[in-house]
């Protein structure tokens, strides 16, 4: 089915802020054979609005709507949608209660103009939104008289911006009712190998004309702050038939590329780390410096992380290196904080104190000051004390502070990665 | 100008890619009072690209464009151009040897199939393109006939996807001309303030009758994660002017709502404390639970903040919470390891081992599991050790665990600001 996407908002045509829903639901209606021809864009202007509305009416059989659904008079979704279908805004009941239960909730007053939000065109279905206040509506309309075999039929969904209230009410309440409807034609089949420890140029090289374009299956690669990945693409009548479509390619890049390759898809190498812990039954710690209490963020991103990172230190000073990892005086004097010798001794300390089997150290300059012929800003020393010693890598970037710091991190990870595949499950 | 911008591309209608550069073109375009309308974006099909350009000529009087047009077969921004015009392409002589020398320079043949680079429907203006094959196309059309006093032609501009291409040709070339066509003409201005510890609703209704539409200067609101901006916007016949405009709504808003308001524009609730702590020169040691580091990963992200952070513990286990940082065995079973007593605990022992004169203490619990009746996800304890003593708070989101973890963090910093602002510089 022919697909629209609009998103509205000020914020949104203003570029104050960037529109990632449009992108998030292409890729879920894509994966399940919907044809996304159009993303639009629109302010908080009525009649914009509801031209907007009447052009999607005319090229798309689903429209899919995030934004303005919140109880301010910006929020101007509801009173479109009942423009576009010549109808008023009735109370729903049980949408009032939902509201008014969570605002009990919290132990807060509901403001008045909460009410707004269990308001709905007649004739429409409210949408159930568990996280937040504003429920989404799901209408069905008439399109513009055509030929046919055009469905005579759009299905109008409006959900909330905030993407954690808007995910689960795609995914758990939307997405089945469209399949049920129809749904997508032609499966698009997306298969994604995630790498970390070579270059894109590198890892293009070692794949021969593979990412070449007009190849069938698609092999694309992208690269994101050390991260490489490779998507490989196919279409067919059923999700099993590209699915083996892509099947051989996917062997042939883990062949070539072996453990380059941490994970797929959506896989994160603090996920992967996560899960290969969990695994072979192992405990971690974390001294950073430079990445200041990044590796352990990422780390507990992860549920149920806590049976197995016992936590860290963020040593960003050298008392605290000395004073609560162990890191002698006299190391730091010599060698200085960003060396070999001092993130091997904060690993060791690290692991000591936390009585862990595993510590992972990271000290670095991560700039923009405090850089040095000897010891550029970009310069970072990795270390991972485990039971038969310390593993430890040394790396240089031209990049930014945050950039710096999120690829010393993932460095880190990875080095933890690496150490933890040759350890028996 | 009543202005479109339209992105080309399947790889953005499937959402494999996330389109970033209408993000960039509304925020030039908008700072020199372009009204960016709308945004619209369409994949590689030929009828459809050109129903959006009809489109976009009955409500825009500056169309802005980005992406078709490479050299091969799924670029369709030249032929659908040519189609809208009704006129053919003719091949610019000047663009075809910018091409061959752009390929003698890298010592490679020109592919045949980049010579259609050269061709520009008739009637245009090719935009030179210094960092790339693709040059741009310049090209106005007569509007659908409607009242005056709309303008009678639109502005096409035709640029490539690539930014490192695409933002000097806009620059350099594009916006210069745009302006001397009368351009913005006006100036529109914006002025955002970000608050944080009251739900939007609670600030809105601080605010009265402010953030109504239609109103001028426009205020309008958003919130991501318990930060609350408040953007007001003028359009005035210089940036100064509109300035003026926006002042008394700024100084209305600071005084209805005080120090609820952390700071403009860009500004973020760890880079106003990173401030605060320098201004005052005080130092600030974390000790984390929940929030695994997160605090530490923020603040560490200004550059200079390392003489004033010295560091943190994260102490994700009960043993680290009682070895790391002094926490009473006997609190922790008392009061279990989420508790106002145990928060102050922390707080205060990582104040002593860090030897700062502040501390910030979380702990909580993020989920999914481990929640309680007593206890449910989502109930943070933040406490702040200072010289005078301690400063707590106990707070309940009901969100996800990335969200909960956020919001703590937040919470935290804005603890810690709240009181370094009642702190003598």
């Amino acid at each position: 089915m022919k697909t629209e996407i609009i998103s509205i908002g000020s914020e949104l045509t203003s570029g104050q802020n960037l529109d990632t829903n449009a992108q998030w639901l292409s890729r879920r209606l894509s994966s399940v054979g919907f044809d996304v021809g159009f993303h639009t864009t629109v302010g908080d202007n009525r009649a914009e609005n509801l031209a907007v509305f009447q052009t999607a009416l005319e090229r798309a059989e689903v429209i899919l709507v995030t934004g303005g659904l919140g109880p301010t008079a910006d929020d101007l979704t509801r009173e479109v949608l009942a423009d576009l279908a010549g109808v008023e805004l009735v109370l729903d009941p049980n949408s009032l209660s939902h509201l008014q239960e969570m605002f009990r909730k919290r132990n807060r007053p509901m403001p008045e103009r909460n009410r707004v939000q269990a308001y709905f065109p007649s004739g429409s279905t409210p949408i159930p939104n568990a996280m937040g206040t504003a429920p989404g509506i799901w209408m069905e309309r008439p399109r513009p008289v055509s030929p046919a075999p055009r469905q005579a039929t759009a299905i109008i969904v409006c959900l909330p911006g905030v993407p954690a209230e808007m995910f689960p009410m795609f995914n758990d309440w939307v997405l089945p009712r469209l399949l049920a409807r129809g749904g997508g034609g032609k499966a698009t089949v997306h298969h994604t190998l995630r790498c970390f420890g070579a270059g894109e140029s590198h890892i293009e090289e070692k794949l021969g004309d593979m990412i070449r374009r007009g190849r069938y299956p698609e092999v694309g690669i992208t690269a994101s702050e050390g991260t490489i990945s490779l998507r490989v693409t196919a279409t067919a009548e059923t999700p099993e038939l590209a699915r083996q479509q892509i099947e051989p390619d996917t062997a042939f890049i883990r062949a070539k590329l072996g453990d380059l390759i941490f994970g797929e898809n959506d896989d994160e190498l603090y996920t992967v780390v996560a899960q290969l812990l969990a695994d072979r039954r192992l405990t971690l710690a974390t001294a950073e410096s430079c990445t200041g209490g990044l590796v352990g963020h990422l780390l507990t991103e992860v549920a149920g992380i806590s049976s197995h990172y016992l936590g860290g230190v963020v040593s960003y000073s050298n008392e605290a290196k000395r004073d609560l990892l162990g890191v002698p005086a006299d190391l730091l004097a010599t060698h200085g904080a960003v060396s070999e010798q001092v993130a091997a001794a904060m690993a060791e300390g690290c692991r000591r104190r936390f009585g862990s089997d595993l510590a992972l150290a990271i000290t670095g300059i991560a700039g923009p000051g405090g850089g040095t012929p000897q010891k550029p800003v970009g310069l970072v020393h990795v270390a991972l004390a485990h039971t038969e010693g310390i593993r430890a890598g040394r790396y240089d970037w031209a990049a930014g502070r945050s950039s710096i710091k999120i690829r010393a991190a993932k460095t880190a990870l990875n080095l933890l990665r690496l150490h933890l595949l040759q350890w028996p499950r």
